[in-house]
């Protein structure tokens, strides 16, 4: 029973870590903090999104970058996270309001199916991010 | 080293019956077959594709007997396959050709992160696929 119980706590304490992750990108997406985005990904993070091949970190950073003066309200709904071992998956659901300078705001939202991994450091990062979030459409 | 070179050799064998399964997916998808279709799918499958809330089992079912009069050519081009224990990770690049019945063809491809899961009986399933295929935009 010791052993299971043990179990059990390590994987509460992986999904408090997976959360806590999660609200950390968002704080830091809406912060414009890009140096504690890339925190929070694995070297070779892939993200996945409609309608192009997937890219990584420079490629992450430089589009982050050039909406640099674009504010961002963003929210999250963890749909589920499921521990295996150093591995993790979330789903979850974003909505993000972008606010540019001058110009209308635009909110888009969807699901995100994410992998995580966590670092030989006890350290959860994004490994592979697939990401529907879209515009939303107005209701009809 | 003997229970390494099993462990690699049980890695190989799930690998190899995940590649099959994306056969035998595709192959039942042009083909029609239902019931080899579902057969692949955890009982939870969750589908996640743009602009909609994610689906099970039986909306996937009637989505696809919608479609039964469109003849399907689907291709597939596996871009990784990692393995954790009982589950495993998979992101593919699919291509799949739409021909209605005296309407025009078109085609939609993207990339597909997919959640599988190995049953206690040693099959392997979906459980989880957030799909980012879309229609194809000419090339400009």
């Amino acid at each position: 029973m010791q052993t299971r119980q043990a179990g059990v706590t390590d994987a509460q304490a992986d999904e408090r870590a997976i959360r806590q992750l999660v609200d950390e990108w968002l704080t830091a997406s809406e912060k414009g903090d890009l140096t504690a985005m890339l925190n929070l990904l694995a070297e070779d993070v892939l993200f996945m999104v409609p309608n192009r091949e997937p890219f990584g970190r420079e490629t992450f950073a430089q589009a982050y970058e050039e909406m640099r003066n674009v504010e961002m309200k963003t929210s999250s709904d963890i749909q589920e996270i499921k521990i295996i071992g150093d591995w993790a998956w979330l789903r979850n659901f974003l909505r993000i309001t972008f606010m540019p300078p001058g110009g209308e705001a635009s909110t888009h939202s969807g699901y995100v199916l994410t992998i995580l991994r966590k670092e030989p450091g006890g350290n959860w990062v994004i490994a592979r991010d697939a990401n529907l979030v879209m515009p939303e459409r107005p209701t009809d």
